[in-house]
């Protein structure tokens, strides 16, 4: 499907420079929708792994559907103070000041093999600490999947030699 | 299926005195997560409407998977802020200020019916803001879809006559 075609483009969001692409076109239409659930869950299809992971909030709309129609576990990344239960957390750089995200400490088993799937990989920085994160709790991220790649942004740069699988790339703003 | 065998309860999170009920351990379990979609998809099976709505960052959660499974698009109702095309708003009060939802304004036609899935319904005042900015914006909102309902808040008194279907409730904290 031409996922591009049905993605809007913001500019100056949400800040002065940037496009913004806007995936609410698409989750807006049935077939897309499915369609990208269904790319998602095919890059999937021969990767022996446990769980899926999705960051808050935006990982939780492809995230969650990945894991239903392959009929496997969900586990959330959240902010800080989000998770109600025992976390392990994570502290990591932005642009301006640092972000903490979360997992609950019996999330996953040592040894246990998840996969990463959100909308978007910009910097890597959030994938990058999920990656760590979930290595230090004993356990191995073994694919990421994502709906977008901002390729100009490099994020691949940071994500050592995990497998990525991105349905559409943009190049250039 | 049993779903409150499987949901912790966590004592005094976010506060002192609330017992907070941790789905993600229901998430965790792929027949758990399974059975939750399914079980809100067949409630809405003799529903029509056109969308579902769910409010971020837990409405996300079931509510983009019984889209999938449904063939229906998804509208995200985010915070304040969150959604990079123009947006209708609605603010309403909190326990302590008040929050604010937004809405694409393009989101849906006037004349559309939607549905809203969310992981609970407490005191119902995010439903109540988002049943009246539906409104506002010319759509209907037909039925409303929980996991989990807390009956002693009693946030079925401010919904009106919208049918209303809750997955479990707990009768007492």
């Amino acid at each position: 499907m031409d996922y591009k075609s049905i993605i809007r483009s913001v500019a100056d969001f949400p800040k002065e420079g940037i496009v913004f692409r806007d995936i609410t076109t698409l989750l807006q239409k049935p077939e897309a929708l499915v369609s990208a659930v269904n790319d998602m869950t095919e890059s999937l299809k021969d990767v022996e792994f446990d769980y899926v992971l999705g960051p808050e909030s935006r990982g939780f709309i492809f995230g969650v559907p990945v894991a239903y129609a392959m009929n496997k576990g969900f586990i959330p990344v959240r902010k800080q103070g989000k998770l109600p239960y025992k976390t392990k957390a994570k502290e990591y750089a932005l642009e301006y000041g640092t972000a903490t995200i979360e997992i609950h400490e019996d999330a996953f088993e040592p040894g246990q093999k998840v996969v990463i799937v959100d909308d978007l990989l910009a910097t890597g920085g959030t994938t990058k600490a999920m990656i760590d994160l979930v290595k230090e709790m004993g356990g191995e991220v073994v694919k990421l999947v994502y709906l977008i790649e901002l390729d100009f942004l490099n994020g691949r740069s940071v994500l050592g030699d995990c497998p990525i699988h991105s349905l559409i790339n943009y190049d250039a703003e």
